[in-house]
């Protein structure tokens, strides 16, 4: 079905830079991903090669690419191969937060000039889209203020530190156990990283020119396990928050620890994830939030983007399935009963359930003079037999008025 | 500087269909934001025109404009104006959600037919980018589940009766009297408003059509105080759910109240704020929040919609305001010090740091033998003033070691 002629027919070449751990997840994604994307733009994506610090030839793969996915990380030859694609007419897509906030603007010129895509969504928070939706949803709004928690490296770290007691040494050992912080962390935990990062956002929100150099930055590694056990006295959470706001007629970009109030947007992000919120008095705020980083998330942002570079001017392409409308889901209940206070109630309420497969998690049972109050959780189950059971308990004699249940949505999150 | 010949020159003619709480609020932001939005696309956006159910001429708009904007609601003539708008070569923008749960196929099909663009943004959850982000960040992952509040009166009504302990109608009079709430909030309540976001969401997210008439929804008339109440107890949340998930080969769309437990990311999204979070295997899960409606929020929606119709090929224009870097914010600051535990040592520290203009919100503390804790919350202070402070405390003599600093984010929005 692929032609093996380059730059022609129904395929559309990328040519990858770069095989480490967001590399090698991407260079498995995109066949996965092949066919669904001929149904979106066209033409079906085809590896065309991956060049490495130590192996391959930039030259020929970029001979034979329409797009080249940059994720060697680091400024050269990450720097002269992104340029030298640009300057030859590809496309472009990079998750490198040192390259871009260090030499974004040369870049983002030389893409303008070529009349090429230079797309990073994968550059920062991974997953989480905070770069289109400022670069396009939010393109003519006036943005005030961009917090973020953009490393989920210290926010793991934090986190595991509140919720532990731990020392910051201690965490950081779990956090590399875990493949949540690297085996130098050292840009992590100190910030720069994060500094790197919210370059890229203050140049797109405020629309001026930021390099890593102007970003102040401080790190976590003075946190002490006292300070989270007054944060938690203080009803407050601790992050490493970036921030870049309007003062006045000027900007502020900086990334330290900051404790969050618990009703603030990001107050609730935990674990490595990430999550930026953008303010504006035109929109109140916009928050999102998501993993922060891992291979195959970072390489799910990159894919995103080769798309993107794929159909400039998006449309709602024809469906492409008809999946079947399912009726009857499962859930679990919280079921509200109001019954005569007598021995056996509970024995004849858990009968009827069983019947229908219907098991109790947890009860509430409060007298009331002659009747009582029965409040159950019951596990998950299909919502038909959820009906049965309900149905058949409103026979019951013992009810004084009509059941009530409400669905339980449960924890299915990582 | 604005040429009065339509379709020509350095304008862009956008004409408006409608003129209520949303149209009118967007009438005021294009003016506005024009100069914005001709640095980014090279040319101002002008208003051609306004029609209306009652007064002015399709027709004429048409003739006289490059993109059409559609905010009448309802199906009819909605319907009849956007296909001829998209027929005759015009980018339509609409945030009619009603339209496009009933009719989006014939509608996008057009569209792909005729080349030009349809946007819709503002048509679920205002100002938050869900539409953008499912349709181009998320353009190829396979998505197992969404979970929205896509509805900001029923969760505003929620998280009244839940706070207050009011009854459904007490908060319901609440919720009209601020605004939150339609004179006749039928649609809103009974789940139907949020059933038609839901089947949008359900069509881009899995690729299948979906007509609202296949959406089953239940509203919040039902829900008690008690079961507030009992939720409280049990740890959960209560808020109205639109959920879209693949089962098995199938797929489910449906909107119902519905228990959550704290870890869930919608647990957290209080008041008339929206919020959608997507799920899949291959990125864990994304989740966006902000302002679900509001005439001046969704306006800001349909505007970043027309910024993207005009610019297909999204691209980092140059920057356009150069910002001066801002080395000295205001901050507010919590304090750790380690003092002796003599008397006036706390009446010490607080004239140092008053002598700075810093000033104490709250102060912790402990005694420790021979010496004591002392950890306090600052109030917002210019962070050269509270470092001046801190290097005068660190001289005192009944510091027993450096004192430590970490800023606190106070809480500002809404």
């Amino acid at each position: 079905m692929t032609s093996s002629n380059p730059r022609q027919g129904s395929t559309f070449q990328v040519g990858l830079l770069g095989h480490g751990t967001v590399g090698s997840a991407f260079a498995r994604l995109l066949p996965e991903h092949a066919e669904r994307i001929r149904l979106i733009t066209g033409s079906a994506p085809e590896l065309s090669g991956i060049v490495t610090r130590t192996s391959g030839s930039f030259d020929e793969l970029l001979e034979r690419s329409d797009l080249i996915v940059e994720l060697m990380g680091g400024i050269s030859p990450a720097r002269e191969y992104v340029m030298r694609a640009i300057e030859s007419g590809r496309h472009v897509v990079t998750a490198n937060k040192q390259l871009l906030s260090r030499h974004g603007e040369e870049l983002w010129q030389a893409a303008r000039t070529h009349g090429v895509q230079l797309r990073f969504e994968g550059a920062v928070a991974g997953v989480v889209p905070v770069i289109r939706v400022i670069q396009e949803s939010l393109a003519g709004a006036r943005i005030d203020r961009v917090h973020g928690i953009v490393n989920g490296t210290t926010n793991f770290i934090l986190t595991e530190m509140a919720r532990t007691g731990v020392t910051f040494e201690e965490a950081l050992v779990e956090a590399q156990r875990l493949g949540y912080a690297e085996a130098d962390p050292s840009e992590d935990v100190d910030g720069r990283d994060a500094a790197a990062k919210m370059a890229i956002l203050a140049r797109l929100a405020f629309d001026t020119p930021i390099h890593l150099d102007q970003v102040r930055y401080e790190g976590i590694e003075q946190i002490q396990p006292e300070d989270l056990e007054y944060a938690d006295e203080l009803g407050l959470q601790l992050k490493l928050i970036g921030t870049a706001e309007r003062i006045g007629a000027g900007l502020s970009v900086r990334v330290h620890p900051a404790f969050l109030y618990p009703g603030h947007p990001l107050a609730s992000v935990m674990g490595p994830f990430n999550a930026v919120t953008v303010e504006s008095e035109e929109f109140t705020e916009i928050t999102m939030s998501g993993p922060g980083a891992g291979g195959p998330q970072t390489a799910s942002a990159v894919l995103g983007d080769v798309i993107s570079a794929m159909i400039p001017p998006a449309s709602t392409p024809p469906t492409s399935q008809q999946l079947e409308i399912v009726e009857d889901v499962v859930s679990a209940f919280y079921l509200h009963l109001e019954v005569a206070d007598e021995p056996g109630v509970l024995a004849q309420v858990a009968r009827v359930l069983a019947d229908d497969g219907v098991s109790v998690k947890s009860v509430v049972q409060k007298g009331l003079g002659e009747q009582a109050r029965l409040v159950m959780v019951v596990h998950a189950v299909l919502e038909s037999c959820f009906a049965a059971a309900l149905e058949q308990l409103s026979r019951l004699e013992v009810l004084r008025s009509p059941p009530r249940a409400i669905r339980v949505l449960e924890e299915e999150f990582g």
